[in-house]
């Protein structure tokens, strides 16, 4: 006997995530019933993972469960915001036991990291698609935005660059590494993404701006300069990239998906000069992994300079529909 | 040339919605900042709806816009909650332009009917799914619930039932109905549902349990009954059903479909015997057209009286894998 909506949502996701005191009524009802802490401010975030936009056919359930959520907590990790809260609604071609327990053990296990309880969703018959909405606090005042850099800030990003893209290359068999482990790394990096959620609260008060970095560095970086009504330039030379991706694709490649590929999600935040020291006092580089890579201009536009001179950049991030 | 992705969210929803103070930041960030009034517990609840599934391939935008808020906006008004935000996630295989606006413009009018700012969204390529996200406010403690109802309340429901059923039948020509006036209402009837949220807030202290009524009444009916530990027993002859519908599809078929048919966004609830006279004072059924339907049994299971008589019933209401 297949599935019902109703056994798929009690036996999946009905006890999903953290437990958390402040949720008096979760899933199982028409909505569910949260208390916010005072003194906070709330932060919302939403977003849709589609097969074969996001994600290939095939892929396994469990990192679509983990990116469903990760890519929502990149989001509030931007924000500065502790996360609390998720819902889900998933639209499935059929309700598979087999996947749904893969998916569900994704999304619980990185929840839970976080502290984050699954507090209501919807799930419906169609083509694969998964959409997380997530809720979180900041004190009241505290958010990161886009928009508060100003010229001469300078420009940092978490992590390594372009692993994920590489790793969505291998899912889609489109490149091989002979190095195994290396292999399985820059999949893993795809598959399973790290939101930045500690380095983000940690931030407040000290970045300017923040984004995540899901359509590519230099789409991104733009996003931040230009709501910030201000220009950035990069240097190439600063960019992180893992050995893993230098070993795949040779050091130029690297750069290149360094500074496009997607689906990093990683944080690039901007610092005014005269919180660095604070910055680098409260953030060390040793344990939020950050780098810094340039520097926001009065000029708007964007640069990379490469040695001495400017490079041509070519691709602005990804773009669903352009 | 296409409109890119930063395009649609800037042209059709940056601006979607009513303006409200409480928005400390809305579409345009990583996520949206919002106040939350102080006394209150947040309702937060999501819905999709997917092309095929929830409406047929080639439905007036305008009608899905407004469907895509009105099932979440029924959601909040099944737990009492005055809506304040939502949030929007769309998949759609391309940006046009005239679909857009007209989606928008069905989003936004019922957005500001209840005062609802649109807070955040996320747009990507894929098939039709359009997923929302509301969140209201309800007293402490005062949200309504599917659990609260005790053997004896008096169960009630609003509008009529079955007249969504018959106007998607109409959108996929599967019924034809010689009257245009009738078949337009009831075409609307299912284009453009009216959640019921004034009741939703009235019923707050007076219901003992309530849900909306999505998937038909007797499967919903009778999720308001297992949470509540009753069974329950609706009077045939008291199902309210339009003359429009009663013309269309005759009598029989009439209270078929109201006890069956989907997609009704009604409120069903139930009330204590000790309150229906302050209920039918506050709430006066000539303000908010609710029917008194049947009653909650200690005896689980669901029954049906006509006459005398207790009709076999064989549909339980919509499942999406079942």
């Amino acid at each position: 006997m297949p599935l019902s909506e109703f056994d798929v949502i009690s036996r999946f996701f009905s006890r999903c995530g953290a437990r958390r005191a402040d949720v008096v009524l979760g899933v199982g009802d028409d909505g569910a019933v949260l208390e916010c802490p005072s003194g906070s401010q709330l932060v919302a975030a939403i977003d849709s993972l589609v097969e074969q936009v996001h994600f290939p056919a095939g892929s396994p359930a469990r990192s679509i469960g983990h990116r469903a959520l990760a890519v929502n907590l990149s989001d509030l990790a931007a924000m500065g915001a502790q996360p609390a809260w998720a819902l889900l609604a998933l639209a499935l071609p059929a309700a598979d036991e087999a996947w749904l327990t893969q998916f569900s053990a994704g999304l619980d296990q990185l929840a839970r990291e976080h502290d984050v309880a699954l507090v209501g969703g919807d799930t419906t018959g169609g083509k694969l698609c998964i959409t997380v909405q997530t809720l979180g606090f900041v004190p009241r005042g505290a958010a990161l935005t886009r928009d508060g850099g100003r010229p001469d800030d300078a420009v940092f990003v978490t992590g390594t660059l372009g692993d994920s893209a590489a790793g969505l290359m291998l899912e889609q068999s489109r490149l091989t590494v002979s190095d195994a482990s290396q292999a399985q790394w820059l999949l893993d990096r795809f598959r399973y993404p790290t939101p930045r959620v500690a380095l983000g609260i940690a931030l407040r008060g000290l970045a300017s701006a923040c984004i995540d970095v899901s359509d590519g560095l230099l789409g991104d970086c733009g996003h931040l300069a230009q709501a910030s009504g201000c220009g950035f330039s990069l240097d190439y030379e600063a960019l992180p990239v893992s050995d893993a991706l230098r070993a795949a694709v040779g050091e130029e490649c690297a750069r290149e998906l360094a500074l496009t590929g997607g689906e990093d999600y990683e944080l690039c935040f901007t610092v005014p000069t005269v919180k660095l020291k604070e910055f680098s006092a409260r953030c060390p580089a040793s344990q939020f992994g950050w780098h810094r890579i340039g520097i926001l201009t009065e000029q708007p536009g964007s640069s990379v300079r490469r040695g001495g001179s400017v490079m041509q950049v070519s691709h602005r991030g990804f773009d669903h529909f352009g």
